[in-house]
């Protein structure tokens, strides 16, 4: 193995060096004719095609030369006359790093469906698809963390194991160490969790929220981004046991404040997608537009991916209130037609993401921004507006997927806050620290929340939330 | 509030614009004589001066300006005459955003332990070695991106509920929705966790490794950035139960390449923090000189913080076996006269920090990478060497700490890799598709593992590894 001439294909393809001797490492795709191998190093979606001369090279190393088998090619840098590549190598050596027996390998050179793909998940980035979504998956990493980067926003890494079980945002992981089998007992025949680890009962966070918020009102612009837990029985395409997620928290910032800040955001991401992961989401584009083909003319995209992105990333949001989004609702035609599966009655009722999306795709046909919903259907910490009535909440609705980002000035004054979690049977000894900030040098301060899942889906176009993410964690599966 | 006029602390000291009015937000940190207010942001370890005339302010607002107390200031820039800053703000209008009663709040402008801001994690950081902590953590965490993907790899999110127990790293928490009180129980008598969320047991990862192995063997050049977990009743400074993890994991690269990526990467962030937080350094550099004072000579460091920086980016590391470095150390001085707690005998000990801190500090002033080790005393997927009693694994020393990262050339060979998971008794069907990672063109690699907290205490000179993470998790304390 001789690595320091090793090149990448991405680098390759990119230099073009005809008439240059270079190795190149990587994984067979497919090998034709005892002749031209297509492989992939996982740099780019492209292959690279290696041509070997079948008269030079033993019987018994070409029948190494299978779908999935690793190796290391070296040769000279020729133009390609064939179709679908510019260059190609001239095979002069081959290494056989790792076989990979055709009876045997999972993964040959047809189609495989996404369910399939699902029970070999440690197998499936080696394919064109699941390599360009963990490539993108990786771009859109990076420029979150570009993007609050060049803002002045720190990153500050929240708790997972919480002792807190005031979140409030849905049921829990119990992290434990108490022997399952017998748990210690307290004189009241309740598990005594002073036995356990943490000599109290933790849970895995459902949101960074609350702790980022002690960051934000020293620090002013904050940031999480990590993983987050539901353990909710929800076997749906939308929904994970575990994904990460997203949350800025900006000190001395109102809701407009934190709309534009939400709109740069997704406009920030999906321009990145566009000008720096353009092959991935072409062979994207098309696997999408393929898949269209096999449904009904209902349930198929109206846009294509590209489209989709730039929809995004060149349109001005529109905002409006709840209020006038359940007036459009009500007056709709699919509302009057009960064409919606759940019909608006009037104001109060929580959107569903058909409504959501009749909003940005038919009505409007541009991202929409609501904002100041009713706060009976929001959380405490939400801050109340002088109406009374409503909080200065906003969601982000997408095309497609409807709620994409959803966040909220958040409650500063601490009479305020005190009598909204008294009214939800909040007990104040659960949020001692979070009321403290409030009694201390506080401060209007608001933040929102990104599922990073959700955003991976709509840049990929990928309709189960299980593709996305590289080990689904889901009801009943927690393989690998 | 008028946030379109604010301007960033930070950003108003590097632009001094003398003459211009402006608008700052921030805390109190002290209020002088009625008069000179020292403001922070959270943006620069810097505070502003506001000079307000308190002759023409209301006794009412200037009882409010108290250290913590957060508020608006509004005034023109002008050259200061007092020491310590060149520019202050001459307070025209003033608005009081949050109070912080004296009586109550606990961060008074006096020196207060380490260990009582443990207590209130929510508010230390609004000190000023807090303050100074988070923004390193930040810039070391955007650094780490920025290494990796300049250089190619990309970012991969592996689980952290897993349901692999193979991972050997350590204790492991236990993840569950089972009713603590009442567990179901099988036919046998054992707890049944086919009733569990995930219908099995499963824990919280201890390390993404063996995972991100798989994207490895597809894409080339992958690393992981997450929180791992051990469940160790360890109530050390040097332990936390949960922390965050990094670890490359790169395809087509042996010992030699991964000791080239290792010195490469720790040589990037120190010198990135030498670069990009200066003002964060020297306080914390006075800090720690001011805490050596109370200690005793012996246990005072023996460089400065950026001394110690300058050590690790500019020197060329030292590279030696193992077996070379039992030889040094069986003839060194403290082990001759039985100064080292831990005495070498010979071949085939693990070392202790102490002789790691010996190669280091005494023998070869220069950060050193020992490889080579007895396979004994190392995990069962590192790389058997030809010798049969040494496996390919490195680990990298620093001053002060001794090891900060430990990686190795992974077994890519099947055969010996089953033979050795057999030696140690792990099951081969818990690895089911780790092996297949070798059956199905397996390629050589490498990767290493870099304790992200260690690395912060060792940039950020602190003592104890709960104080460069915002909620430390130990036994006994998941407070927040």
């Amino acid at each position: 193995m001789d690595v320091q001439k090793r090149i990448k294909i991405s680098d390759l393809l990119k230099e073009a060096p005809i008439g240059k001797e270079v190795t190149v490492m990587g994984w067979v795709r497919t090998f034709r004719n005892n002749q031209f191998i297509s492989m992939n190093d996982g740099s780019t979606i492209n292959n690279l095609q290696a041509v070997v001369d079948f008269q030079q090279m033993p019987e018994e190393t070409l029948r190494k030369i299978t779908t999935g088998s690793c190796l290391s090619v070296t040769g000279v840098v020729v133009e390609s006359l064939g179709k679908g590549q510019s260059i190609e190598v001239k095979v002069k050596d081959l290494e056989i790093f790792g076989e990979a027996d055709p009876e045997k390998f999972p993964l040959q050179p047809k189609k495989h469906s996404l369910e399939f793909l699902r029970e070999i998940a440690h197998l499936r980035v080696r394919t064109s698809t699941f390599g360009a979504i963990y490539r993108i998956r990786h771009s859109m990493i990076y420029a979150v963390h570009s993007f609050f980067h060049e803002r002045g926003f720190y990153n500050i890494h929240t708790p997972i194991i919480t002792g807190s079980d005031a979140e409030g945002a849905g049921e829990m992981f119990r992290v434990t160490t108490l022997d399952p089998a017998n748990p210690p007992m307290d004189e009241n025949g309740f598990v005594d969790f002073r036995e356990d680890f943490f000599e109290k009962e933790t849970n895995l966070t459902v949101s960074g929220q609350l702790e980022v918020e002690t960051a934000c009102l020293a620090l002013s612009d904050v940031y999480t981004f990590g993983p987050t837990f539901r353990a909710e029985n929800s076997n749906t395409s939308r929904h994970l046991a575990e994904f990460w997620m997203i949350e800025p928290e900006v000190a001395f910032c109102d809701l407009e404040g934190l709309m534009d800040l939400a709109e740069d955001f997704v406009k920030y991401l999906t321009r990145y997608a566009l000008e720096h992961c353009a092959g991935d989401l072409e062979f994207l584009e098309n696997r999408l537009l393929e898949e269209d083909k096999s449904k009904p003319q209902q349930e198929r995209s109206t846009m294509t991916l590209t489209e989709r992105l730039r929809f995004v990333s060149e349109n001005e949001f529109e905002r409006l209130s709840y209020t006038d989004a359940i007036e459009i609702l009500r007056n709709s035609k699919p509302n009057k037609k009960k064409k919606f599966q759940y019909l608006i009655e009037g104001w109060g009722s929580d959107l569903q993401s058909e409504h959501e999306r009749y909003l940005v795709e038919k009505h409007f046909q541009k991202p929409v921004i609501l904002f100041n919903y009713p706060k009976n259907i929001k959380a405490f910490y939400m801050r109340q507006n002088e109406d009374g009535k409503t909080v200065a909440a906003m969601d982000v609705l997408f095309p497609g997927i409807g709620e994409i980002i959803g966040g909220s000035q958040r409650e500063e004054r601490l009479d305020v806050l005190q009598e909204r979690i008294a009214e939800m049977n909040i007990p104040e000894k659960d949020l001692w620290w979070y009321l403290e900030l409030r009694k201390f040098g506080t401060a209007p301060h608001s933040g929102f929340g990104l599922g990073f899942e959700r955003l991976i889906q709509f840049v990929c176009g990928m309709g189960n939330i299980r593709d996305v993410i590289p080990f689904p964690r889901t009801p009943g599966n927690a393989e690998f």
